[in-house]
């Protein structure tokens, strides 16, 4: 078996609170069916949630991560800037992130895009199917050529992203809209990936495709265990490299 | 002749005025020499420099750029946040950024890939040799499979980048480094050119095949003429879409 | 105005000549609508087809091409390989190619590729609506966020391509499937476009934005007026470099 | 540990039979070196070489091959195109191919690349310094910045090969060259690593660094356990898709 890893599963968690019909879907919170899916998967699973000390997301913690997994929606303004720089050096210096459906407007992801990461959005529970294009990609193990969520939110182009290092799924709406629906980027010495679907009214996360992809990019986005030293930084290798590696004849 | 671009050279122009080793180099300042060359291509330049309000950045300035060309160095940390996002913007809109040399840990070029853009370096005046690996990209115009700059600081791997849309140049260094100094990128609308060489003591900007290169990045990231509605934004084109493209059947 | 190129428009035309139902859609021939836009768009155009001595493509020709556009469908087993050879040559050494709907199971196309280019198609004249993804390249000036073609051959994912250097569009079809129908390439020195849209039996290629990406791909793929020597090649810079650039120092 | 994979190791042979001092340095082939360190991961591990019947690559032996690895030099032009054709399809269908050094002008390399895979090269036994540009691919785990290979034959650029999917290594050469030397591919549903180093006269394969670099690369090439149809195609799922996934409301 695989070696596990040590995965945070954060989550925004106030929908959960305050929608009865939210509460209905998942009870414990998104992050705990999420948590249930990682722990069966053998890892050593934590959650943390806004409400808590930074979030959840001490120094203390983030170094005990190989993975972070995030969820937000309703509070993305909430999420303290330290700790959004602190979240992002740890991707930079090679902490796997997963970042979930409504993410797509997190500090944090925005944050390691550069971009405003801005889509169109309808919410009527129509059909996504999502296609897999890249077959020979590790979060698309498992799949098929394609699958489908019965009932999803539209999140639709343009979605302001940079262009995937590998785009890995695109998704097909019934309105008639298409999506980068699975999104790989190399950032660092860090993974990260998007994944459009995941719905907080909608049961989406306890499909049996969808926790396969939850699963797969878990893996792929992990560390390769490599040194800690950020690239290039002063606290790893010195940035000023006054000696050459190879003598420089003087002419 | 192609349409001339409105063009505004941006530059720290510290250096120039504390050094007089660098003011012998570049009297008027770095960006009197850059834009000199733009002039001569056709554009419509300005410049525009650190100590000015708003950092010569006004929103009525940007509005009228299509192209903004960054030099910085020893000040990156005094320009204020609002005006990078002002720039970010405007990028993301549309307007082409082409970033030089030391530019590389400028707010705004950090900003916009998302990571460090830390890199390694070293000032010995050493030979830079630049490879064209990307023939057929336009800002490779004119030039042949290489080019030398006799004496240059050496920028080096590992440089904490996104990988970029297209590599365009990558430099061999005299003291055994390597470095991609040609790095294209597309963000939101707008297009990003980063290009390692040029130097504040060295009389980089002066060599034919560097002006050469400058001259193909600002056509290459000059702006299509879309209209200013940002992707996907409120200001533009509505996120929520309630009303789907096509009809959505009953099942 | 820009520079105008020389232009070959190449078609299988087979099709016109046995199909009545095609000639009255293409009563010249497709590549008689294709050179008509782009005659007006100031371009010097020939067209060459399939029966002609060397399918039209003699080494005349194309050294006098800039951009060849192909459209093949029932006969792409009778181009002969030794012209094959040739255009993919002409290609690596900068000639733009503009590979239209069909001619994705062209030789030149797989050749260049280097997969099967497979793909999955119904025949239904049904809806297509064109995402564009990279709002930034040249070949979607003067597009909106998509465009629609009301009846069309459906294309569908998994279509077995390299991933495109730039992907530029994507399809939705009414169907339920998807498809990179805007694919943009670079190879040698020569740059190669992919477009999905355009069939013979509909007036798919008398459509205002069809037309228009056509144009925009006919320049985007043009040389850039580089030398003509291959890339490392015998009868260019030779393969050979026995003096190295730089002195070894014995050690 | 890791499921061991089934590796075939092809080599040319032909040097090592007729040249003393290649003899000298890999007396059972250079396949026999390589062989060694794959077992000593664990893996299942063939050998083929060009002189057996079907050049040791039949329908039985690649279909038990996951992972098929590539070395020639001199004789590229004896592998007969019913072999290449062969291998072409099984990498299309998910095996993974490692090609090595030389093996830039092999007729299946360059049949997967679709370019001529000219490079410019030198034999002098100056030193190359490997740069890690991808620090998070997993063919670059346990590699530092940049390693070091004592003397060795020059490949340079132009290297007239697809910008990869993932550009992982870049070399520097003690003579003024640089050299893309390690380069990722994925293929239909199959993966593909190009990596530089490695010679017949020079103890290249033996070095640490170089044997973890291939023992990471045959691993990350390796198929994910796909089901073997290949993508779109008639022995899979048909290409002809009459029948849409959605309903046609005629309208």
């Amino acid at each position: 078996m695989a070696t596990p890893l040590r995965v945070t599963v954060w989550n925004e968690f106030r929908h959960e609170k305050v929608h009865e019909q939210i509460r209905s879907v998942y009870p414990d919170g998104i992050h705990a069916v999420l948590a249930r899916r990682l722990r069966e998967d053998g890892h050593l699973v934590r959650t943390a949630t806004l409400d808590e000390p930074d979030h959840g997301l001490t120094d203390a913690v983030l170094a005990e991560t190989d993975v972070l997994t995030w969820w937000g929606h309703m509070a993305h303004g909430e999420v303290e800037d330290r700790i959004v720089d602190r979240v992002q050096r740890r991707v930079l210096d090679g902490m796997g992130l997963l970042v979930l459906h409504s993410g797509h407007h997190s500090k944090i992801f925005r944050r390691l895009m550069g971009t405003s990461c801005n889509l169109i959005w309808r919410e009527m529970g129509e059909r996504e199917r999502i296609w897999v294009l890249a077959p020979s990609h590790p979060v698309a193990a498992g799949l098929g050529e394609y699958f489908e969520i019965p009932h999803q939110e539209m999140y639709g182009e343009p979605f302001d992203i940079p262009a995937p290092d590998t785009l890995v799924f695109v998704s097909w709406f019934q309105g008639g809209e298409i999506f980068r629906s699975g999104c790989a980027y190399e950032r660092g010495r860090g993974k990260i990936f998007y994944f459009g679907p995941g719905h907080e009214t909608l049961p989406v996360y306890y499909q049996a495709e969808v926790q396969q992809v939850i699963s797969n990019a878990v893996r792929w986005v992990a560390p390769l265990g490599w040194p800690a030293a950020p690239i290039g930084s002063k606290e790893g290798r010195a940035m000023h490299h006054p000696v050459p590696l190879e003598p420089l004849a003087r002419e």
